[in-house]
């Protein structure tokens, strides 16, 4: 039987998501509470991966259990075994040829930034401080440029090997509440560090240090030298997958 | 010269605002900090004590100093050696009869909750849980039974030595958005306690345990056990100090 996790994490202080040699990750964390709870090794197949930082609020992953649990309770049975900084929000029992990775649609990440001088101690832990300054008109003009299929080679960390760097935005929200400022993207997939360059982009245009013109660039020309900085992780949540 | 403090600190790791003989509080880190900067051991003033877990966007403190930075310098000065979790955001000069404690006219506490049948990783360290069915209407027919001025002997830990149990309330504001439910209490003072009693009792309220006569009698009869749970200290913000 295939059961379907949806898993929310704060991802500060987990080596990311993906099993490592060494350091505590989401996937080891999960795995070690299936092996408690059912005493079957799994193999936990995420929707991909997430860097050391990143959080999340709706990951998917798949393993299969001869566990009588029912599905629809396993979240629970978990959760008791599970630490504070780790969640399954959701359990069902899914069809044999659901992929987690492979059969995802749509991912949807946040990216969120406060404006301030100050270093805020209550902001911090899930978003990256930026300058007052930053336009957020400027932003969602630059933004455009990016929706839609494209090779986004320019936005790829460098040593990943990926087969294609093509992929497709489907849309990006800029939203500013009070000190908020919230890019959402939403995509087929993303590339090893895709939406941190993206919103190292994004903040770059909102400083006005770049325009629409020399992201169409980065685009056409593959040349990442010409994009911002890579956001740190802390800022990122990866909201939700679709199947 | 007299130096007010502008404080935020997230109260997680911290064993509240007052110095202890065993832990770590706010207190003696940020006098810790004058001291590197200055070469002073000042007595550092807050405008009452956090509870340990307790977080604040404005925390107020004063100190006298003989230092030749400027007072409007001399918060930047200090964040540059101050921990990630607490960082003053503003700071000038006050008249010497200036007293952080003594001269506070209004506080204004936060507190946070969410609705949801799960514990969320992203929400448990600024919020309490509670459950999806708790009813903000009921919640805000039973606070308006506490605004105003009473004998809050009901809302008071035991073991407190204060000179009397009287504060004036001005206002309780309960807000929901999504699965957000914040209560914003601003008052005169509080007792130790206070807030986190309240907010238990007005939780009571919204489950419909405990109706608006029953608040009633808790400020008339000045009984405790009527009242609700008193709320974990990790949901709670101390909002802002007037003077």
């Amino acid at each position: 039987m295939r059961i379907k996790l949806t898993v929310s994490y704060d991802g500060t202080d987990f080596c990311g998501w993906q099993v490592q040699p060494n350091g505590v990750t989401v996937q080891r964390t999960l795995a070690d509470a299936i092996f408690e709870l059912t005493g079957e090794k799994v193999v936990l197949t995420g929707s991909g991966r997430t860097d050391a930082g990143v959080h999340a609020e709706g990951q998917v992953a798949h393993f299969d259990t001869q566990s009588f649990i029912p599905p629809e309770k396993f979240y629970l049975a978990l959760n008791a075994l599970l630490p504070s900084s780790v969640k399954v929000i959701n359990s069902e029992r899914v069809a044999d040829d659901f992929d987690a990775c492979r059969t995802a649609k749509k991912k949807t990440y946040e990216y969120s930034f406060y404006k301030s001088e100050v270093e805020l101690p209550l902001k911090e832990r899930f978003a990256t401080r930026i300058s007052k300054t930053v336009d957020v008109e400027k932003m969602r003009a630059v933004a455009t440029a990016f929706v839609g299929t494209h090779d986004f080679k320019a936005f790829c960390a460098s040593g990943s090997a990926v087969k294609t760097t093509t992929r497709t935005i489907y849309n990006i929200d800029i939203t500013e509440a009070g000190a908020d400022v919230k890019i959402s993207v939403c995509g087929n997939g993303f590339l090893y560090n895709m939406v941190r360059i993206l919103a190292g982009t994004l903040l770059s245009a909102g400083e006005g240090k770049l325009d629409k013109a020399t992201a169409e660039k980065m685009l056409t020309v593959g040349d990442r030298t010409l994009g911002g900085k890579t956001c740190p992780a802390k800022g990122l949540t990866l909201k939700s997958v679709e199947y």
